[in-house]
């Protein structure tokens, strides 16, 4: 098969939501059988990014958030949105910073992912920072954000336990823990 | 703060798009801080199935399609879209079968997480499989898949060098890996 080739046909395609975030496209296609189907495409406007702070102690920090879309209170790493035309980085750096009040000398770009390619095209792109200072953090006015350090070993243990169910803090802590076994991250 | 309280508050809800697979509703709320906004969040009406089968020499199986929302081609593990009202193990089992013609004695949950918490209230689960035997598989007529028999420390490669973006797939070989690393996998 040729992996170039796109196999699905758009018809036509109608635009049925849209807001500051996403753009919901309703389409008529041909798919690759060469039946006639549809397909509703979520796009986003937004890179979601995370970054995994560590201290020289192994410490990290999580945020606490109630997530209006899961009706559920989620313990994620610190995580925001960068729009798609700005450097992830700089977001990733503006993102901590609001969030925790971190600046760090040395970021790594661990992982690189699309969260959920049969409906969205949403893109994350997750980093490790290190070499920490600490400042005055600035969470944006429609957040209500609890902030806490906690050694990356428990946060692992909350992966494994299923207390923290985050798409991108589970692949971050768990990519974090195969560098940090694999003595491939430099603190 | 409370983490049982929710902090958000719906004024009303109007639904904007609804498929076979997911409906897309728009919220106007009173975010955490008090002040007025709105929320679009897209709720998914299947669970996210995906499935590392593993056979005795440490192979799995990559399916590869074209993924209509990143306009891509995507190599993946078996993965399938299971009703919320199914057990996900079944569904699991079936898409397994469906897509690579596997069936597996052993079946074990390795991962659960909301995959776009911030949007959408998507859920998946991962599997790992062992105890594999061979028969005939049966693709859904929509899909053009691609299936290959590979060995997972390739497998995991792709991951880091970046050829594999899928979320679930990424999490799914990060956490089999541990698990291999950790020795906590018989297979």
């Amino acid at each position: 098969m040729n992996e170039q080739r796109n196999p699905w046909q758009i018809i036509d395609g109608k635009e049925m939501y849209d807001n500051n975030w996403l753009t919901v496209t309703h389409y008529n296609v041909i798919n690759p059988s060469g039946g006639a189907g549809i397909y509703g495409k979520v796009h986003f406007k937004n890179i979601a990014i995370g970054i995994v702070p560590l201290d020289d102690e192994l410490n990290t920090w999580l945020v606490g958030q109630y997530r209006f879309p899961i009706n559920k209170y989620s313990w994620e790493i610190p995580e925001g949105g960068g729009p798609l035309s700005e450097d992830p980085l700089a977001a990733a750096q503006r993102e901590l910073l609001e969030e925790t009040g971190i600046k760090a000398a040395n970021w790594r770009k661990i992982q690189y992912m699309h969260l959920s390619n049969s409906v969205s095209d949403e893109e994350c792109v997750v980093y490790v920072a290190t070499g920490l200072s600490y400042h005055t953090s600035m969470p944006e006015e429609t957040e209500q954000l609890v902030v806490k350090k906690i050694p990356f070993d428990e946060v692992y243990q909350m992966v494994q336990k299923g207390i923290i169910t985050d798409a991108l803090t589970v692949t971050a802590v768990l990519k974090t823990k195969l560098l940090l076994l694999e003595n491939k991250l430099a603190l």
